[in-house]
């Protein structure tokens, strides 16, 4: 699948290879539990997060850098796949696969404007910078809002408990307080209500 | 569906209630042709396409306010839902339900943002600004590359002829003449192909 005279616009050939984002899918449901979300719609609705939400921050941020973070920050899932956050054996090779990944996907864009998108990849997978913690925030809370909203479909599809979904949320704090609070009142609801177990 | 205490958070309920975008299917097909685009991965590709190519842009812009704009231009198809840009009936009633959208959604956030998004939206229809014209560029751009690498397949199933594609989407050389540039030879080249007819 080519396309025509794309040597004019160099970006093109990052543009286009980016559709495929659209194709990887993650544990987490719809809210309608109508299908699994995808990595690219996911993506539109952690950056649109973190630009309703942006006051929550623990620090000030720079929305502009918090913005290309989230809009970046899971591109290289397109050759290494998602990774479950409550998956232990893939987690140990997932920094491996994904630098691999960060290679040759910002490779096809010109020079400055590839190690601008690596560095900011960089600084997510570091959690090197406040706007990093603060999408990191939301990256963390949207999937449990989703589970929450599917009576914990993922949670009890992986027989995940309470302690573990804190203990593997807690850094939700870094980046903002406020959402880490009101994540802990909403694991206590979901166990209330069945969603989850203790 | 309801989240725990949301009241803490409101920007929670305009977060939870955009997931609904998801689900909402444009007449593009991915790349891969897989399956049809919905709105939201296409929100995301769109906000992401401005900041790998925002350097084409004719006039000098504000980076965060084109990533805003991309990222709520089609919110409000989760009332209004999507209108096919050859749709010359429902394009008459187009713009006031998607006014009647805007009015009940971006009212689910704090008064504040709320406005802030609403301006946003609103330049963006009245492509007022020059981050609109730019986003607005790419936001033709994007179906005319997945309709080339589908070997036409919206221009096809619609009888869609290349004059129709030129003049519907000739406004792409306001925000972008060398997108536009691209973009007629991409026209030329489909027809070329025979994924366009003349």
């Amino acid at each position: 699948m080519s396309l025509p005279r794309m040597e004019t616009i160099p970006a093109l050939a990052f543009i286009a290879e980016i559709d495929k984002l659209k194709n990887i899918l993650r544990q987490t449901l719809l809210h309608d539990e109508s299908r699994r979300e995808n990595s690219a719609e996911h993506s539109w609705h952690l950056a649109t997060a973190v630009l309703a939400g942006h006051s929550l921050a623990n620090e000030e941020i720079n929305l502009e850098r918090a913005l290309k973070i989230a809009l970046l920050h899971d591109i290289v899932e397109i050759d290494a796949d998602d990774t479950f956050v409550y998956d232990e054996v893939l987690a140990q090779s997932k920094a491996e696969r994904e630098q691999r990944a960060a290679e040759r996907i910002f490779a096809l864009l010109p020079a400055e404007i590839g190690a601008e998108f690596r560095a900011l990849w960089d600084a997510y997978e570091l959690q090197a910078c406040p706007e990093s913690k603060f999408v990191g925030s939301f990256d963390r809370l949207l999937p449990m809002l989703a589970n929450f909203r599917t009576q914990g479909h993922s949670w009890k599809k992986h027989g995940i408990t309470s302690d573990r979904v804190l203990k593997r949320n807690a850094s939700i704090q870094h980046g903002s307080e406020q959402l880490w609070t009101y994540a802990q009142n909403l694991v206590e609801e979901a166990v209330r209500l069945g969603y989850l177990s203790r």
